[in-house]
């Protein structure tokens, strides 16, 4: 291998885009309601785990040493010149929603990938390792937490927490984890890296409203999941008087409206709520709603603001609560994070990087929650936002970035780290 | 046979307790939920077929003569003394809801072999025929219509029409009437009856509030059901700005509340709103939903006041159609049936037989569709109510009517069915 390490490094762009568009076959289906190919690949299915066979075989032909950890985590490392040095991480997830596109996550991962080739193609040694991570059950939608494998990783939650969650089945993340055949043996919690940065679709309008390619994200915001359960009562929906009725379906409805109205206010800053979840029993067109399941997803990059949000809206299930004799409701929580706040000096690595590059770029928050915040508490790290077409639209199949959005963030990915890679310990 | 018919005739209370006990443990389960025995036995299910085969041998014990419609429907028939003379009818339905008691249909069916084994055990014949009628598809939770059998034996409805309709598992109903045995010979348009009689739980408080155990019915207030489906836009629930988003769950939720404050409103008189069934897609906890599908039940016993509750639920759609870009709102009729009067002339028959009992009733009108509602296009029709307990809740495994107030509704059923089929024609 040649050094010293240029400064800035320019990845193959056609190659990155060929690898995304192949990766995006497995677990593909035709969407009938946008009338476009999407991705189904949601954690540890079947399809979810012949994506990882792909992964894998395209980070051993780039010549990495690949482990796998207990939670399913995979890493693919590059070594460096210097046997001591910690590693420099990246990477991100390809487990996907059940209505996807093809960059949410396969974009930190293949980038990476085609960092290592571009540096293999270029014979240019780090003295830093570089290791690629491929984290289990980003997404969080069918074991019920998001960013999992990180933060098993990380040591925010335990493996034994992790292993016992369910799906909807009834099936848990260990069995899972066996029935794919990824439950590895390496140590789930990770050394600490020398620095972290993860690229990864903005999906959100920032970057294209500002008209730039790139961002460097400065931090995430705070996450709230619960899950609220009401029981009412089941009644005939033609005999039941209207002040006897304790319906729960109803109840479910005032939260949800109420919900907007909170975020209408403007009274908790950037609140964001959702109600994605929502089911009803017995669920036959003239009965009274018994029972209602409904999850809240609440972001706020102002932990105060959250927590106040969080305080209301539970002030208003008991009102609801007190103000609808025979209705109960219960509330179970499913992940909280709080916001996470990226390094700095990592932030402006990615900036000049950037720069050197020739892009205009902003620095923006994340609304999304990344692997990247569960490392961030073992490293200093950052990310590179990738713009999004269409409102930044995603865990849709109508999310899209262009080629060259995607090559102009893993320039920037590859230049940043082959300087973090090339740094001597601060 | 002996004759002349006496005035009034009581029934066997222990052995018509009896049977609707035997009835309930075909398709029973516990329920969780309230922690009783409930009935579960949709229309046509494995569960509907053994009541089936369980009332048909009840009939032939009676020594009645059996008939199978095309549409499953069934009648017993015990011969008058005039070969030329119309028949009585009396009857109901033994399907159920997925959350049911042992009353609701049932009370009518084996009240009319309880009043036939009374005839029998007295020896008492008469001029008129005496059917019972075992109608098909009442409830309509499975198939989508309700009194679906009865509105085909009445003409309302045509058999193609209701053999084409699918259940959510898309099994067709004409395949389920094969498949459990009940696709009968017999014609299914029935000859107009000399008059009928459906003795019924009432399903509502009234009966209870005036403390009378038997109710005459007037008639059978209004019914609309539809389905509505919107079309939003899937979206990360993290990142998406509220301005930009699509939700088709926020805009059933928003649909719900409004429905309420219309009943609350007192604009449309007696006006009843049900939000029964509802459906969210893809249903996850962190995309916005893209797709929603629920059904409206809409009770009023005022027709013009009903017309105008649905224009307005319209105009409230466009609204939100309008307000929200992106969504489109679809509505789909699933049962529409006008306020149906019941006959004077056998209203009063029922008062009378109740005062010779020495009954305190009312007259009152039905806030639930019946089969009677569709005989009543054949023949003069009225109705028995008989009270239930705690507010009359029904479709719902706390449903209960004391064997006293069932023996007294098949007392004065018992009466009332005896003068009109001695009757001459008027």
């Amino acid at each position: 291998m040649t050094g010293p390490a240029p400064d800035t490094i320019t990845v193959n762009g056609h190659r990155l885009w060929q690898s995304l568009m192949d990766l995006a076959e497995i677990g593909a289906y035709d969407d009938e309601r946008t009338g476009l190919r999407g991705v189904n690949r949601l954690a540890l299915t079947d399809a979810d785990a012949a994506g990882r066979r792909q992964v894998i075989a395209w980070l051993e032909q780039a010549g990495l040493t690949v482990r796998i950890d207990r939670m399913g985590n995979i890493y693919g490392r590059r070594e460096g010149t210097d046997p001591t040095a910690a590693p420099v991480l990246t990477g991100s997830h390809i487990d996907s929603v059940a209505t996807a596109g093809a960059f949410d996550g396969c974009l930190g991962v293949l980038g990476g990938i085609e960092v290592v080739r571009t540096l293999d193609e270029r014979g240019i040694s780090t003295r830093r390792p570089i290791e690629i991570g491929v984290f289990t059950e980003e997404e969080g939608v069918r074991f019920g937490t998001d960013m999992l494998g990180s933060a098993v990783a990380a040591g925010r939650l335990s493996l034994e927490y992790a292993h016992a969650l369910t799906d909807r089945d009834g099936r848990t993340l260990g069995g899972e984890l066996s029935r794919t055949g990824f439950h590895g043996p390496a140590d789930v919690r990770l050394d600490p890296p020398y620095a972290c940065v993860e690229c990864h679709i903005e999906q959100g309008p920032v970057l294209a409203e500002n008209d730039v390619q790139v961002g460097v994200v400065t931090g995430v915001q705070g996450i709230s999941w619960q899950e609220i359960t009401i029981h009412g009562r089941a009644a005939h929906a033609g005999t039941t008087p209207t002040h006897l009725r304790a319906d729960a379906g109803l109840a479910a409805a005032r939260i949800g409206v109420h919900l907007r109205s909170m975020v209408d206010s403007g009274g908790y800053g950037e609140l964001r709520a959702t109600v994605g979840h929502l089911a009803v029993h017995p669920d036959l067109t003239n009965i009274v709603p018994a029972r209602a399941e409904f999850t809240v997803d609440l972001r706020n990059p102002d932990d105060a603001r959250m927590a106040r949000a969080e305080e209301d809206l539970a002030a208003f299930l008991r009102t609801l609560e007190d103000g609808t004799p025979g209705l109960t409701l219960t509330t179970r929580r499913m992940a909280r994070t709080a916001y996470v706040p990226f390094d700095e000096r990592v932030q402006k690595v990615i900036a000049r990087a950037a720069d050197d590059h020739g892009l205009e770029h902003i620095s923006l928050l994340s609304g999304a929650g990344h692997d990247a915040q569960e490392i961030a508490a073992l490293c200093p790290t950052a990310m590179v936002f990738v713009r999004g077409e269409y409102d930044g639209i995603s865990h849709n199949p109508r999310e899209y970035s262009t080629p060259e959005a995607c090559t102009h963030g893993v320039d920037v990915l590859a230049t940043t780290l082959l300087r973090l890679a090339a740094q001597d310990p601060s």
